[in-house]
């Protein structure tokens, strides 16, 4: 009986050569548009204690999907489901000595325990950008502004996908202005929040199990339909900050309904979501946190930001056929053995192209007929094949074979240096 | 009283940019060499089956060194300790559709439950690289001239390090011919590799109780001064190929006394040490597994790779004053704010110049002084200010202050945006 291959964990993905060729593709972008807008890289640990989370992030990651394990001292540690609570921890830690704004991204590998589906596995990658300082609604325009310039990057038009914006302090008021208590506000959000899931029956009846009369329900109903930013002063002038950045307002627009999840959102709160609804859930989203530093026990810091992952991001490019073309990056030129006795002029030749800053692959088995090293070098793409038998080594010349216009030519090393640093393509 | 702000976890990192700067370094470091000799970047999942890692493993590693924690279907997963096996199991998984030889390298997070010192954490990064397919002599050649590459490139000479290679099967086979029994040979083993953290006598009663007689410790202690590599005809192959890599042998010796802890290695060994001994133990270690991916229930596919970490490796640059001199990149110009009401003539001038790939970084708050948007500039080490005042607006120009050298120019937009380009440095 065949024995079994150890399984992958569930909801985890294998980072093949041509998998992490995307997800370099996707932190190369993103880094450069972080770059673009001054934006320096930073990371935090892995692994967190609990407390970190605790009545901060959203509560359905907080009471279902986060991977918790025990340390050794008996202290409940998470694997990160988010960067935003490490990031404050880490400002609150040294916010006397920051120069503000403080303008940080990162790209790394969060976790949550949820049911693994297209666009969403129990292991992501996200990027994630905050602005800590300034509270004021020319850093929620340029976050927005950063989220349109994701799109246009990825080659996402405003025909395709779409980023809702609404205030939250500015529906709290709504909400107080129909009477509804302090106390219902946290929990009619989060029905709010569920809207696009639900149906509206369910969503009236959901605001009834919070409390809320028949026309409280009907005045949110109406309220959630509004289409005027203008009666948040606050959105007000983030709009009027975006109509400066060129094209960023094509990608935006205000959306009531949306609240988000996220307990430590005060303010500005935001959501991208592909038009034709196939990805059935938000691309991604983000928000204001003015608290969260005070929250973990440093000074208020206010701040916003956002956090793109990596899967619902594939998923849009995918349905949009918007993937780049990408292949993982190979040697320049495999050296080849053409028998056991001139192994060591290849081995040699192949130390020469690599102090010249050519990647170079030598072939290993020293007794392998040379058609078995093409069909390695062309399975593989590597373009080009150095051949070096009796007759160059007589001739103290070599044979380079061009494997996609299968011709070949004999040349001195130097030349076959500047041939191939000249077709050298750096992906 | 001041509220407490939550910790981060004992062992764990905060990379500030400051310390993201040095990682991003060791990185493309590490990226550049492994492209040199054609690998391919790739990745695994952070947690795996506990099972991957059973009777493979180290096992210090494996009894007390592995973070686990419960999947809610009860079964035990660990943060990976070492890529290695993931390695094995991605390359079972598909080992006949995969071109060899496989040449594949990563650079990621591991985490083991160790007491954390200078040079060691319970989360750290490692560079893993590997090359599966070929049983050669020349294959293990390979990743020692690697190696050797790494300590070059950091600046480390072979006077400050020195890379210690032994083969398991040689010593296998003289603890053989000294009457040692086969079930002997494995603890044997492990009181050797732990000969330079014991003094002799202690190294000689840990013998006895594995039951060596006095004579056979003795064969082995004298067998450990051995310096002739030529009575292993594999290392003999594999010294034999690397004196054809330019300066490799420089940083190589052989030493019999390298085992290494890991139970899957079979052959080639190798540590890594500081020549001063000063970090106390060696900085990475590698060695050939030719049963690895039989033994997690994969096809038999023979390779030999190693896995230094940013830890040990930092500290060793450090000890030898070889730490690179990084600043953070931060953006080109911050474009500064006059006055309210010029804010977005500020902001559409940030929004041009992004547009001319130059990193731009605006300043949000309205109201500042002007002396107070320079000092940040200044604090931040961003090079150039742009000012535009109502006489810059009013004669349509800007004001670009250089602050290292104090100067400033009033120029138009196009003349900033061809200095700014000019004299971008890319970090």
């Amino acid at each position: 009986m065949a024995k079994q291959i150890v399984q992958p964990v569930k909801g985890t993905r294998d980072f093949y050569p041509e998998q992490m060729a995307f997800r370099n593709w996707l932190y190369g972008k993103v880094k450069e548009i972080s770059e673009r807008f001054g934006y320096q890289e930073y990371d935090g640990p892995e692994i967190e204690y609990v407390d970190l989370y605790a009545n901060k992030t959203n509560q359905e990651i907080l009471s279902q999907q986060i991977f918790t394990l025990k340390d050794r001292d008996g202290k409940l540690l998470a694997l990160r489901p988010e960067l935003t609570p490490t990031f404050a921890r880490m400002v609150a830690q040294k916010s006397q000595q920051l120069p503000k704004p403080i303008r940080w991204f990162s790209f790394g590998r969060m976790w949550r325990y949820e049911q693994p589906q297209k666009g969403r596995g129990r292991e992501f990658f996200q990027w994630e950008i905050n602005i800590l300082g300034p509270e004021s609604p020319e850093a929620d325009a340029e976050i927005l502004a950063i989220a349109a310039e994701y799109f246009k990057t990825l080659g996402l038009t405003p025909q395709e996908v779409v980023i809702r914006v609404s205030d939250r302090e500015f529906m709290q008021k709504e909400l107080r202005s129909f009477g509804i208590s302090e106390e219902q506000i946290a929990p009619a959000f989060r029905v709010i929040d569920r809207k696009e899931k639900i149906d509206p029956s369910e969503f009236r009846r959901d605001l009834e199990e919070v409390g809320l009369s028949k026309s409280q329900t009907q005045s949110i109903e109406s309220l959630l339909t509004e289409k005027d930013y203008s009666q948040s002063p606050w959105l007000k002038e983030v709009f009027a900050s975006l109509k400066l950045y060129e094209g960023a307002l094509d990608y935006i627009e205000f959306d009531p309904t949306i609240v988000r999840g996220f307990d430590y959102y005060t303010r500005t709160v935001f959501e991208a979501w592909d038009k034709t609804g196939q990805l059935k859930r938000s691309i991604f989203g983000g928000g204001r946190f003015d608290n969260l530093t005070a929250q973990i026990g440093g000074e208020r810091v206010p701040g916003i930001g956002m956090a793109p992952g990596d899967m619902p991001t594939q998923v849009v490019l995918e349905q949009f056929n918007k993937m780049p073309d990408l292949t993982p990056k190979t040697a320049q030129v495999l050296v080849t053995v053409f028998a056991k006795n001139l192994y060591s002029n290849s081995l040699q030749t192949a130390d020469k192209l690599r102090s010249q800053n050519i990647d170079t692959e030598i072939w290993l088995d020293t007794d392998s007929r040379l058609d078995k090293q093409l069909k390695y070098a062309d399975q593989k793409g590597i373009p080009f094949c150095l051949i070096i038998g009796p007759e160059e080594v007589e001739k103290g010349v070599v044979t380079l074979k061009d494997l996609k216009s299968k011709t070949q030519t004999t040349l001195t090393l130097d030349e076959a240096v500047s041939k191939l640093s000249r077709s050298t393509t750096k992906s």
